[in-house]
């Protein structure tokens, strides 16, 4: 696991509350001392978890926030005014004992969906998390956030602003149901610098688009996704706006963290065993470059040609025919690293299908994908689909 | 298998031509003694095969067509002016043999893109398979279609028009990269009616649009999809037209051996154990009930799902709700065959969960969505997706 130490004034802990059987861990509370500014993604599902319909609340309020609570194992959605109520009484018990208000407490919940909160497990959950506080904590929190999750995912960066030193800290979770707009997918963005909440919230929607939005394990987008950032302000840097000297600094740390933390979430989608990255370039536009780069990574021929190290390029050009992007056939250029197997639309002369097979047997690769149309450009990070995606998701 | 005669007039062959492996049976020829009037529906796909591209210009012709030759194992698809070449050569090959032009031939492929038909095992196949024509070879020619296919898939259904005798016969092949708007599949009607060309063309695109597109097994559409149909009139009855008595009996014929095909792709669909049937109702209009529908057939974790016979409605209302379908959460009503288990858009209270495992351990049976925000409707026709999908398509 990299490193992870939470920025100054956070504590967090997770415990297993009994949600989920055999004592997984399957709570989490991350805690800033003082009012942190806070900024938020949430899912484009119509279908929203309770937790979401309150934190769309929470993230407008000014009091700034004081916490993230979270359960894995139920979802919370799909029931109706019982679950908001379950949602309220998650903030309002953990608001509580740290002397906030309710409307300063995030609610995250991942895991299935349709199933009441077994809220006499998650009540006595919160006072156990409040026990268990400690500025260690943060690897106890990304446990307790996995579903299917084979490993906890976060991450600390540290850099300095204004001349203060400063931490930013995620911590994510995957790994099924992952499609390009933010899908069953938690990550919560911790960090010390002073940010004033309107460029903080610009930054996260901006660095969500390049860096959560652009991942895919399997084409499903769930009802609970949020990225949640909270800014304690702890580091006392001079307050960030664009027109900071580091504004730069700061969104680049806070883009490639993120991304960093995608890539996580992709290299751990549910039965992957190979992350690919699909570059299209030359597309008459970048939102049609984007249509092609997603219609070739949620293509179910292509994952597990991938899986099966097969150079099968026929099902790349298939895929992008049927996409919503403009397509001359006989333009279309295919590399794979930088092994070229097509050009113009047919199978390239001196193609190394030998050389193919190395690129495809490395647990990381891209394919390259030349429209060679304009100057539209996109990028899709996923994964390969195996027999074990099939055999996770009929549990 | 079902009951196979072809109509009057009609020869075909099926044969092993060594283009696949293991001496299966991999190219097919169907003739009409006399020109028959042709109609045909293709692939939506950017990138088409090159006998898309030839048979495009055959059915606009007005000369009649003669025959159907058609193979399997290699899809002469992404291969350039020397697969249009190849296709030209198939044509000429055929018409030859029985002394018609070459653009009265239809040429159908199917199988691994990006690869150069071997035409050193083509054109000798073909003089054996003008060699082996018989009024009984319809089941050889369905056998030879199959790609993944595990069982050939044909029917003929006889009526009555005009008083005279008439025979409708289809023979088809699935089995992967099925998508609603007709992804890779060959279907061939066959029939000795008299029909009027433009009412022939109208029939197949209003009979495909409520069949073959509405089957769904993994949301991959092909290169090669054709639907071709010959009526050469044998039957000598009055020629058929929208007017005619008996146009709305020789359309719901037609309509209804396409659906029993398309059922019959679905039911093979690779790796597939059940065929589900998603009902959509309540939509704020069909396209939007077709929308939510596709959402629900085309997501991996409700088809995996139904393959562990779990019913786990809840990753129904995340696909109806990431659709672009309009969805109300607090509307939606989900019903497993008589099985009520979700009223307004959460778990129905008295709902058996016993008797909905029971439902989802049938081969077949049938999803009732209920958006309850208007009169939309729609139906598509899918699969479960299992362990045996993914190996299929890894190799």
């Amino acid at each position: 696991m990299k490193k992870l130490i939470l920025p100054n004034g956070f504590m967090a802990s997770g415990i297993a509350a009994g949600i989920k059987p055999k004592k997984k861990k399957d709570m989490a509370l991350i805690v800033s001392e003082t009012p942190a500014v806070s900024a938020a993604v949430f899912t484009t599902n119509q279908v929203k978890a309770a937790p979401v319909k309150w934190d769309i609340q929470v993230v407008e309020q000014k009091a700034g926030a004081r916490a993230i609570v979270m359960n894995s194992g139920n979802a919370n959605a799909c029931t109706g005014l019982r679950g908001s109520g379950d949602t309220a009484t998650m903030a309002m018990r953990t608001a509580e004992k740290i002397h906030a208000k309710p409307e300063q407490i995030f609610v995250c919940s991942t895991g299935t969906i349709g199933k009441p909160m077994p809220m006499e497990k998650v009540s006595p959950g919160i006072e156990t998390l409040i026990a268990k506080l400690s500025p260690d904590g943060g690897k106890n929190a990304a446990e307790a956030m996995m579903t299917t999750d084979l490993v906890p995912k976060s991450l600390t960066v540290e850099i300095e602003i204004d001349g203060k030193p400063v931490r930013v800290t995620g911590l994510a979770k995957g790994s099924g149901m992952i499609e390009p707009n933010m899908a069953t997918m938690l990550a919560f963005i911790l960090t010390d610098a002073n940010v004033e909440k309107h460029a903080l919230q610009c930054a996260l929607r901006a660095a969500t688009d390049t860096t959560f939005n652009r991942i895919s394990v399997d084409g499903d987008q769930s009802t609970n996704d949020s990225v949640i950032a909270l800014a304690n302000g702890m580091a006392d840097n001079e307050v960030l706006t664009y027109q900071s000297e580091d504004w730069s600094l700061f969104f680049q740390t806070l883009e490639k963290l993120m991304l960093e933390l995608a890539m996580m979430i992709v290299r751990d989608g549910e039965g992957a065993t190979k992350m690919v990255t699909i570059k299209v370039i030359g597309g008459a536009s970048n939102g049609e470059a984007d249509e092609a780069a997603r219609a070739v990574a949620n293509s179910m021929l292509n994952k597990t040609a991938w899986a099966g190290k097969r150079p099968n390029w026929g099902r790349i050009m298939d895929a992008i025919g049927y996409s919503h992007a403009q397509v001359q056939e006989d333009r279309v250029d295919i590399t794979y690293d930088d092994v070229p197997l097509v050009r113009g639309g047919m199978a390239y002369a001196e193609a190394s299908v030998e050389d193919a097979v190395k690129v495809l047997s490395k647990d990381e690769f891209t394919i390259h994908i030349n429209l060679n149309l304009g100057c539209g450009e996109a990028v899709v990070y996923t994964c390969d689909c195996t027999e074990q995606y099939v055999r996770i998701n009929v549990e």
